[in-house]
């Protein structure tokens, strides 16, 4: 994509998607197809795939690939083994963390947690295969994201494997998803003040988001000042995605959202409209993506139209 | 540890569960003594903290240091730098197998799998904790098992942690220990032969131990050669493991065991016991021993006391 051209996201998320849909496609997979000599029993693997396949946004791997593409648009002329190697080490990052954003969201459905028996408008996969295989494909989903980040490395080089993993592990652990996910379970019934309840979603949602972009990011050699810009770019809308997912539990229905709509305040948990009101939140949201955009100014970077337009997205989605 | 000196398991476990312990007291932490600058919500770290220490033979991390010890004492001298950088590898990689083994217990606990409410004489964290803080404990602590495996680069060298990443991601996945808890799963009722039996148990239990010993023969430079036996070893201790357990399901009572007995013909599960009869399965065990000391002394390795002692404790373990 050349910097004069009019950006068109739709066209962008369209590419990228068809990759991210066939890699992931080839790698929750038990056929000769996959390079990773699974030999995975067919049904967990179908639990695996009816969580990960053909459904939801791919944010996060959008993010991932829109990071790795402004960041290596800077880098000076690469040796062409080097580039493919970069643009196989984005395109795992990509669905690996799609992976984690799929395994939490099929335990996060189970009866013990959120007990939801829709999501992305098809049944859960406790509904579909039973609370002990959702468990397990969940498990199996996570170890599954670390299995893609470290391929023989030939596919990409070690540092930048380990590099990825640190990212990863750190996003969707105790002080990232997982961490932000105990606040939220601690927190129904309880008043949170606006520093709780940012502290909560910066770790539920915000850490796998900022992660996507960092690790995006490390996929091409970057200044530390275009990482740091970047960083701040991850927590503004990491932190507007959850605000903009409060607004519409209250605004939007359930076939709309491909969930169940107004689930928060059916079960008294602290909201950002809760907190603010509808065009409070409405208006913090938008402040959010204006700090996302000056990050991306800060960041050096010349051709950040895809996490611009990303960001934008975020803000403005209606699902 | 000179060769020539007689080889005492005991102390050699006690200095070395020690360490371990040490190093996972301060690792699944939310204190400042923990490295990992972690900022995980107090009631999640206390469910993680509960399923992890205090307990357990701690089988897997001493499989991880007898290996590590065993090609070590080939290597050419080090400089200390790296002596010190191989020694923080393979506490790290025997810390990350415990905590991934301890979720794995946690979720096997649950209500949806095996509905146990007792662990090691103490209540299962669903129990104790409530199911949703169990699920996202373990969730947790698989993260922070890769998270352990990948500090800053300055510890241990990347392309080791990205080694060290990809066996254990691969020994707890689709194609390891949650492939093989899927089969089991699936397995309730139906008559097995030994050849699904035995893949069952590859998967499920045989695997993470296998990574084990190979985990920790990585943080010291060893031969193809030594690498090839010792994966052997693994193997077959792997399966000796597991056939044992099925053993004492039958003969130990619960207070011995620390976890319900009984269970296995209770459930209807297929074990080598109801396969082969007791006798059968423990002249497999000691079979299974028997290649396992064969694969040690081709490894070339001249010391693999502390390898060959845990091999004679995993088949004539009480519990």
């Amino acid at each position: 994509m050349n910097r004069g051209d009019t950006f068109d996201l739709k066209t962008w998320i369209t590419h990228q998607s068809a990759r991210v849909e066939q890699a992931l496609d080839r790698w929750v997979s038990v056929t000769a197809e996959s390079d990773l000599e699974h030999q995975a029993p067919a049904e967990l693997m179908a639990a695996m795939r009816y969580a990960v396949l053909d459904g939801g946004k791919r944010l996060r791997p959008m993010l991932v690939l829109a990071a790795f593409e402004s960041v290596r648009s800077e880098s000076a002329p690469m040796p062409s083994d080097d580039h493919s190697a970069s643009d196989a080490a984005a395109l795992r990052a990509a669905c690996a963390v799609e992976l984690i954003h799929a395994y939490s969201l099929v335990h996060d459905d189970m009866p013990c947690m959120d007990n939801d028996v829709l999501r992305r408008g098809k049944p859960t996969v406790h509904v579909q295969f039973g609370e002990a295989s959702a468990l397990l494909a969940g498990d199996a989903l996570q170890a599954l994201a670390f299995e893609l980040l470290t391929p023989a490395p030939e596919v990409f080089a070690a540092p930048l494997q380990a590099q990825l993993c640190r990212l990863l592990a750190r996003a969707s652990g105790c002080a990232g998803m997982a961490g932000g996910q105990a606040i939220d379970l601690a927190s129904i019934g309880v008043v949170l003040n606006e520093a709780q309840l940012r502290e909560m979603h910066r770790l539920k949602t915000g850490a796998l988001l900022q992660a996507s972009v960092m690790m995006g990011a490390a996929c091409a050699p970057a200044s530390p000042a275009a990482l740091a810009a970047l960083q701040d770019f991850g927590a503004a809308i990491g932190l507007a995605f959850q605000v903009v997912d409060d607004i519409l539990d209250v605004t939007a229905d359930s076939a709309t959202l491909g969930k169940t709509a107004g689930k928060d305040a059916e079960h008294d948990k602290p909201t950002y409209v809760s907190l603010m009101g509808l065009s409070g939140a409405s208006a913090y949201a938008q402040e959010l993506l204006t700090q996302a955009q000056a990050a991306l100014c800060r960041s050096g970077l010349t051709d950040v139209r895809a996490l611009q337009a990303l960001a934008t997205m975020v803000v403005q989605r209606a699902n």
